[in-house]
């Protein structure tokens, strides 16, 4: 049996600071490399903006009514109904920088009222029971990664708001190694569920940048898909089964792989962000822990054949686990500043891979030529599978204009991936600012949707006079279609958060005119809510809206978001 | 380019006869092997009953309000109202033996009262406005090959009922060679489809039993799985966009692969059998005609052991085109008679497949060995892709146990893959008996489910008094799972449609308590509509009554289907 492929039992019970992305045993200061492409190549303004203490923190007191305190505590104990304030704090919102930056100045107004820590499906459903009677708001919580504001319900119109924190929902209720699926409590952490699954042998593979904390439950209820989307499939892909906390009662949905019974009624609650019910357990497909992984780093010219190379790969049924390219400025972005210089540590390197980067020397001493774009492919499986993959794919890379250089900047991006959201601290702490977004289309309409995005982006930014530098990546390939992710790093601004709420508009108008989805993977939550209905038609909206008040008559479940 | 690999274009006009499956220039006759088996060799009792002439057929009158068809005439054209006898009855339940055995019997009591042939889908639109506005309920229509009561709706508590045919929405409405993916109107039959893709030399490779008359919107509706689902995928698989009519408005849905933009209403769309809206255009995955098509046969000791093999196939990214298994009844029935020998002239053999059967000898000729269980593979692609795949297929057949036959029981199966319904018309000739169901499950489970499902066909039969045989094949396979789809072969009862009705009840029965889906490609429509709730529990029910009464507040849409 291997061992995981990712360093989990470290991360098992890992924790952000916060008003961050960082744990607190780690220190992320910004690299000297990014300073001085940044400030004396760019021009930006660096000012020092630590986070104000703890204690400094503006915390409204808790509404909560006694009446509602008491028949929570008499549901799932009085010891899990939390209504100190570090724990307040702690579910404050989500992990958007615009969230970060409300943090890291002492605003916690949107805080919730109380936080609840039931311990299984029953409890759930009893706090549900409790909720709907005293007109209090749940807000499902898993690892509190939400980066689209989903973790932000409007405290008007209810008695409170609960978060209804899903950590001790913790079990691997099963593993079935006939069917290859394993089924998962909602509260499981991703390092926390490969731990699990490792001890018999088995791998998720679902692996987002916020696998560190990020919850089975989140990435059901976001239709979450991971850096190997490609070789693991989108989380959507390996769900088969959920059992739901629903106010009007228990769900379960799943009893084969596929069905003809009418509409996959799975594929409601995946993506239903909380509004619907509260996931209590998902059953996945799993995979044997790969025997091997291999990785390497491609260059071509520019994104175009980037973009023209990864599409021959997807449509001739070639994809690799992981396969990403980088447009120009985020592959000379990422020559300038290596991301394995900050890497966690936690996430540094594999754990008995048997070609792993062990014993290599990666990181800071990885040489990468100036120019084109990056491309990073990952294979992990059997040794056989593995070497004749990366034979076929580069043999097709090749005929498109790609060079191989080798194994050392691939695994210097194993170990970076964990590392973007690190560097916005350090980011945030210089006064400046970095933030994401991403979106998907048909293969077709992938350059005007990277033009639009892109242009709206630094249109914005220049209206505003603050220097911002646009990136973008491809990670997330279909035969039919791709995703876009885009990365802004801007220098100081008298609001930044101002600016960035512009930008974000202007990028979201620009996706829906380009034809592309408003999100690909990072869920609606109330950022992408007022770009929803474009996307899915007055009819949609009054169906999202019709299943709505079918499962949550009084509307207690994550009010405000999702539904336009 | 390569020619298609089914003879497309000699099948898209194609019409089975108002009371069967085989076409009007066909002639199906029981074939000498069958009935040496059954009747020489199992006892059945046989008793011609030829379906009665079409003049003598009970045709109520139709009670289109005369307000009403004015209405539609003047929506859609006087000309596309249709009224007369032969299309009423054309358009007269779906195709289960249920529905032959009452039309073969002269009783056309479900007939619609009119048949529509809008020709977009603004007239859709405007049908399904003038239907709410008169009480009319609107069956959709397309290839009328429901085999699960999917178009039956009561007239009790409507004005009148009206079949909807979408014959003439029959174009290729978009081809986009770069995102590969082909925008369809539900009109197209199977051939049709394929035919007009042939001429940009894609293929959509959805190939179900039904190919030959069923439609693109009835795929779409009902979750369709043809047989190369492990190669080109089921249906709702390759669906990417979708545009449907519905009385409160228009939808289009699909602006990427896949998306985190909420719950993915497509999958909301797919399945629901027209209860929700008139599907008008279908935006689907289509690939490139393969270059080469290999088929062959392999033989196995028993249905555990295949079932094992399959399974290591799915689980290991192996599967094949066509991977298919057939338990020790069905394969020593098709060895007694071989399918090839009554099957349709359309579908004989492959125009231009590269290594195709033409000039080896299939078909009578076929030798296989007798006992165990017969497995067919079929490989579609590019030659060293087919190629490389059935060496590494071979190499794992052969170590789970299998022994391969070659190439012509392969191409036999091909010659009689549409053989199935035409050998049922014959036997229903003879006043015996056929019928199928279907079921999927996760592998854990297939076991219980093939031995609760058998048992309760055959106990149900033998109850009865009537000799029945119950045969079973896997052809859909997943990693997590497989379905059974199982034959039944009766001799002459005194009512037929009775012996079946309490045979389906149990094995219906049955399916829910082994825990597997009700139906895995067939869709609920009326037959399954009493087990659908043990399946997606009493929530479910109230989603799917919420969603209807969203989209179709006056309840014209199908009503009867689907909906518990």
């Amino acid at each position: 049996m291997s061992e995981p492929s990712l360093d989990a039992r470290a991360l098992v019970d890992a924790e952000p600071v916060w008003w961050g992305w960082r744990r607190a045993d780690e220190h992320t200061e910004l690299p000297a490399a990014v300073r001085a492409l940044l400030v004396d190549g760019l021009g930006f303004v660096e000012r020092l903006s630590p986070p104000v203490d703890l204690a400094d923190v503006r915390l409204p007191p808790s509404r909560l009514p006694e009446p509602a305190r008491a028949d929570l505590a008499s549901a799932i104990g009085p010891e899990q109904v939390l209504l100190d304030r570090v724990a307040r704090i702690r579910h404050c919102g989500g992990r958007s920088t615009t969230d970060l930056l409300a943090l890291r100045a002492g605003d916690a107004a949107a805080a919730p009222d109380a936080v609840l820590t039931p311990a299984g499906h029953d409890e759930v459903a009893a706090v549900l029971a409790v909720c709907a009677g005293h007109r209090v708001a749940v807000v499902p919580y898993g690892g509190g990664t939400s980066v689209v504001g989903g973790l932000a319900p409007p405290h008007a119109g209810y008695e409170a708001v609960v978060a209804l924190d899903l950590r001790r929902l913790n079990r691997l209720l099963d593993v079935d190694t006939v069917s290859l699926t394993a089924t998962l409590e909602p509260g499981l952490s991703g390092p926390a569920a490969e731990a699990l699954l490792a001890e018999h042998g088995l791998t998720l593979g679902h692996v987002p940048q916020s696998w560190e904390y990020a919850t089975i439950g989140g990435f059901a209820a976001t239709r979450s898909s991971g850096q190997a989307s490609s070789g693991y499939g989108r989380f959507d892909a390996v769900v088969v089964g959920l059992r739901v906390a629903t106010p009007i009662g228990g769900w379960e949905l799943g009893r084969a792989p596929a069905s003809a019974a009418g509409p996959d009624l799975r594929q409601l609650v995946l993506g239903s962000e909380g509004a619907f019910g509260v996931i209590t357990a998902v059953r996945v497909r799993v995979r044997p822990v790969p025997e091997r992984r291999r990785y390497e780093s491609w260059r071509v010219d520019d994104f175009a054949t980037g973009l023209a190379a990864l599409r021959a790969l997807a449509q001739r049924d070639l994809l690799p686990t992981v396969a990403r390219l980088s447009d120009e400025v985020e592959t000379a972005a990422g020559a300038a500043s290596p991301p394995s210089a900050a890497g966690p540590p936690g996430a540094a390197g594999a754990a008995g891979a048997t070609d792993g980067p062990d014993g290599t020397n990666q990181g800071d001493g990885v040489e990468v030529p100036a120019g084109g774009c990056q491309i990073v492919l990952g294979y992990e499986g059997t040794p056989e599978r593995v070497e004749r993959q990366a034979d076929d794919v580069a043999a097709l890379l090749g005929a498109q204009g790609g060079r191989p250089l080798g194994a050392d900047a691939g695994w210097a991006w194993v170990r970076g991936r964990f590392h973007g959201p690190r560097l916005r601290d350090a980011l945030l702490d210089a006064g400046m600012f970095a933030e994401t977004l991403e979106t998907a289309t048909f293969w077709s309409g992938v350059d005007g949707l990277y033009a639009g995005v892109r242009g709206s982006l630094a249109k914005s930014y220049a209206a505003a006079g603050v220097p911002a530098v646009v990136m973008c990546h491809v990670s997330h390939l279909y035969p039919t279609g791709a995703s876009l992710y885009f990365t802004v790093v801007a220098g100081h601004s008298e609001d930044r958060a101002a600016a960035w709420a512009a930008a974000k508009a202007a990028a979201s108008d620009a996706i829906v005119a380009a034809g592309g989805t408003i999100t690909h993977h990072h869920a609606v939550g109330t950022d992408h809510r007022p770009w929803l209905g474009a996307e899915i038609g007055d009819v949609g909206v009054t169906v999202l809206r019709a299943v709505k008040r079918a499962l949550d008559p009084t509307g207690i479940l994550n009010p405000g978001v999702l539904i336009p």
